[in-house]
């Protein structure tokens, strides 16, 4: 049988590699999609892959269509999940489109992954192969033989397969262009604090530069075009801006997080692109949306998190949301200030051609407006309440 | 007529006095409640009101009562409205409550409050006043008058009523325990930036010390009794934390906020107490309460913010909304680690006997549960989307 | 001044003319909208028009438009506001922006409308005055003078002005295509059952013929398209299911309602067509879409309810929920099967193309898919709730 | 092994007595609940169990703990999911919990239930058990043994087990004080019409009385408590109102319902007195409750509603859910008016000593209030979407 494996290049699927090939019997061909990690892990995959015995490997740069049709959304939704800004999540649709399409151009009868059975990437991966390709067998090899970090790591070198483990570095990582994951061992206990040694992408706010750096951001229905008045590609612009914020140490996550079958664990993340364009994007919705708009955008921005989450990215419900938040992103136009220094994030000043701000009318030095026509309305203010207070008084001083 | 004011010594309620002297004939009594606003100002108050002939002034000492029935009901609600932590509106029903006994005592017939026709505060006055003692008149002078701020000046001016009006100054300052306002004038444009100078609470991150600082916070059923292993009472250990975390730069806020009427205005805030405090309970908050609870608790919360925004705190319907939040707050036990520094907050960790943290089956390091029994639920997650997606395929195939 | 006044050709709109002549001295022109009330009324508002000495009358057929743009988006949002189809307040922003148009085209400086200040309508006809004719000065000319019914009647004799009081019918009326509303008078009383002579559309339940009736209504992407297999144009449709329903039964709708200004009064409505196209609707709905599009919508349609029921009707924030609701709809096409009988309605069946119903998977006699994968999925089915529970038996049994 | 089998005595518990004496070796200990079921089918059961030579059966009366504890609460909730008003679903965690006490009594090791794989049952049976009795065994012998409803007849017949499966009846019943499910076989596809025959609880609106009954249920603090002014006990009441309500037609339910693993079916539920509770509970609501406290409760009540469908009625969520709706309740008392007529239900009048019904403001016929002071409040109505308009407007005629 030929099997189409999703490969990072680490323990989990280079394991897979070995037991698809001897416990299922599968000529395997593996998958590296560039969704914005390291080169070098991408390269080192590429050589383990060949090394494995594999009979094709693949690597497809997605980087640009990660950043269009993936990153983007998401900052037009303000998608934080827990505070997560979603980087594996969004990841994982998209690794799994590019598989399925080497599958279909191979003629693979099965898709594999190295999920094990505790984690949300198997709900990722596998709803998008169910939904989009549902006559492909899927095939788990970690989780179907239940196995431990442990027992594969005495896995790898019974059967020689080259795996890097630091012993320092008791914890995974999942890394690409929107954040970077670190979870696992010691980390997911909620008390205890985390070292500095497993930072990367973030300075420790300490040794962050002492002068601030203020920068602006224009974005364009919704999403960013510039950065200091300097037009970038989105891949450029999320790049520049993930080493500009991490460099002042923006970008720092640590929260208790529900996974998706209902553990909860600290999750540690670093992302300073997502949150300093989400918090820059929400700054201008702030600005261009009326209070109703904004007060249900939450809900449908929370509700898309969610489902993005949970991997249900080709699901019906994700494209309705879609259709509400891209008609509020049309008038998403302008400018925000934001300060960056020592891990600290500041919205400084905002601006739009569709700003909903009056100041003919808000300021109290003007006479635009009749103050006593207000009087009217405070009648009203509550006014079932006032009712209520008055029956709740009558009914109580009763005999 | 007898009349009890509300007075604040500040520009809009010493114009009220001469006003509701001259213009409504009434005899005065003016009631400055102390919610933590500074020493001074309640001193000062005092000293102007007896000067503007008012026949009788007190001042309430009403802190303990603030920080017990607002402030911590507040916490427990993680109570911010558009990202304010609502000092003021909380602040508003109290002194209006304080008020009315004033006026029950002294058998007046009317209330006054100062506040303009633009503003939030006369409805939160006006609703619990109307709610709470439906029998008493109530004068809005400056809002009866249609006065502009410039009018005022000019009115105190002619009249010989003292004011301090800092030409350098043209904001206006609400404050007390729980978080300062700045307001009005240049800032209300939401694309200045706000000069340093604005300041008082909050020292600037550039500014603050070098070295971080950690602290412990420990919460009993939702509201904090301990900061780094010290009890305190609930006024002290606001205090202390607003001046430890506010000489770290923690808690500026600068946004654009929907006022009531529905005027957007960027408004800026200190709250260094408000903000750690909050942060630090979400935290405990994340780790014992079930992913459905806190769900949920974020539109409660959102609701009971929006609520007391408004001014509605003696809204029957604020009533339910405690029921839930207090039901949720019996096992929000435990204590947060939070670093303090240059402007940041970060959560390093936290811990309580009620944690739904289960370190036996979340690491993938051990073997409690078999990962082969999750293989079925994976074939159910997003089951309607999976059909769906085949109808739609079928359907699209049809000549 | 030229005025253009929303005529009915009721009590309000005929005393304003003279109103408006008198104390405005305004040329009036009238028009009268025709979105389905009954053609003897619209003739008898010409004839009155004239006889009050209007400068131009105009009668507008707008019934195509208000059933294509209007109730069709209403139907696909289910819409209903405390249980009240809309009817009233899906005609107002209509009738508005009809008669901005007359006042375009005749170079008018004012609009007027007949409404008192207690009602909703003031707050539709005049928002969509506000947001789509700025410029136009509003005048309202009952609310102005705070007239009473009584005062209203008084004047019209003193004035001469036709007016048609049935003193046995003290309440007021407001028909159109998609419902008919009675209030006033003793019917606000909650405790009060009204009478059988208040109704007009629908035969009472007693006196409905003893044979049900059974109809299929056919939808496409929405909205309905034929009715018993026969293709109908969408004013038809609905005339022709008012009197079939309305035969039965149908439609009679008792209820206490938050009125805008948060008053709360019984009304009472008729809407035979309405109530059974949204149930036919609903039904379909529930075949095709998931579990959690359904969920949402159901939030959606009730925010989209609310914000015409407040006359919202060119918020920025309604484009934005119809977008999400469009988006939906575009699978909402089959048919449904509904019983009519003696005032019930009842859903028999429904099918769809895009029926998200799998007989294969759902029934207790295929073996379709292993019962026993379902194991692994019991164990996590509320397992915070189950952590939970354990942590407070350990809890409360220490010493 | 010693296991407690909650045993209706039907097909799939009475083959799960035989399995769990032949497969799993174990000593049967049966119990019947008594939620309101038909009393033959609880002798018969009792029978049943002796046949098949289970060591001990026990008969517990539960009909009053159901009303007061599940029942009415249920009714404070007004709780239906997707039309469905929980009838088996209130009373699997009783049933749970009563087995549970007789495990403890019996000292057993296991419980087992008859439920498939593919229903709802098991979720709120094992969630109880888990919940409640961490440490008992949980045994699913026909889900275990991937038993269709074919080969389980197969099976009894085999081993002369006695079964009642009359072939004109393919589909299976549950039935308790609140409702009847009736689901299976052909009834689930939801475009074919249930026959007549499949209802017991429920005449036909055509076979109903010509005479339509108008009754009037009085409740205290959100239950029922009389009936036409006789004062009922709990269990007496339901009883009562279910044959009345049944006689008249009321309370047939046919719906396509999502189940609890993703699947939809149509279900057809018998509910008439659950149906005419809900409706008369619904409206006090609307009189006594504010329009901010309906708008949530519904929210708080769907919520509550599908966490009871899950079978989570011990998650510490609903007892939050629970403490927002009771505080609601305290002022849910007064009285309903109902017409029962033919299949239909209509509410003709409500009252309360804590309506909130202001007719001195609300009628068009008092001068209670000024209407001139509801001009201001008109200005600002909807003022961000005028802003937006006129920003639209200027920067589309931009050249």
């Amino acid at each position: 049988m030929k099997a189409v494996l999703a490969f990072s290049g680490g323990l989990d699927t280079s394991v897979a590699i070995r037991i698809l090939q001897e416990k299922y019997d599968c000529d395997v061909i593996t998958v590296t999609v560039d969704v914005g990690q390291p080169k070098a892990s991408i390269k080192e995959a590429e050589i383990k892959a060949k090394k494995l015995g594999v009979i094709k490997h693949y690597t497809i740069d997605a980087k640009a269509e990660f950043t269009r049709e993936f990153l983007f959304p998401a900052i037009k939704a303000n998608a934080t999940y827990e505070g997560y800004p979603l980087g594996t999540a969004l990841a994982r649709p998209l690794i799994a489109v590019k598989t399925i399409e080497v599958a279909g151009k191979e003629n693979a009868e099965a898709i594999a992954h190295g999920c094990t059975g505790k984690g949300n990437d198997q709900f990722r991966f596998e709803f998008t192969i169910r939904t989009k390709a549902p006559g492909l067998k899927i095939i788990a090899p970690i989780r179907d033989l239940n196995l431990t970090r442990k027992e594969e790591i005495e896995y790898a070198k019974e059967k020689g397969i080259p795996i890097q483990v630091d012993l320092n570095k008791p914890f995974s990582v999942d890394e690409n262009l929107w954040s970077r994951s670190i979870e696992g061992g010691i980390l997911e206990d909620p008390a205890i604090r985390p070292k500095e040694t497993i930072y990367e992408w973030t300075i420790s706010a300490e040794k962050a530069p002492d002068k601030p750096k203020i920068i602006e951001i224009k974005f364009e229905r919704g999403v960013p075009v510039s950065l200091d008045g300097k037009k970038m590609a989105p891949v450029e612009l999320i790049q520049v801006l993930r080493a500009l914020a991490g460099k002042h140490g923006i970008g720092r996550i640590d929260i208790i997080e529900n996974r998706i079958i209902g553990l909860k664990a600290r999750e540690v993340y670093e992302a300073p692109a997502a949150l300093t364009l989400i918090t820059a994007h929400k700054q201008l919705e702030s600005l261009v949306l009326t209070k109703d708009e904004l007060k249900f955008k939450e809900v449908v921005d929370s509700t898309w998190s969610e489902l993005t989450y949970k991997g249900l990215w080709f699901d019906p419900f994700k494209e309705d949301l879609d259709a509400y938040i891209n008609k509020t992103q049309e008038r998403v136009t302008g400018e925000t200030t934001i300060k960056l220094f020592k891990g600290a994030l500041l919205s400084l000043a905002r601006s739009s051609p569709f700003a909903l701000y009056a100041p003919e009318v808000v300021s109290f030095d003007v006479k635009s407006f009749d103050q006593r026509e207000v009087a009217g309305m405070l009648k009203f203010h509550g006014f079932q309440a006032q009712l209520f207070e008055s029956k709740r008084k009558k009914l109580k001083s009763k005999p």
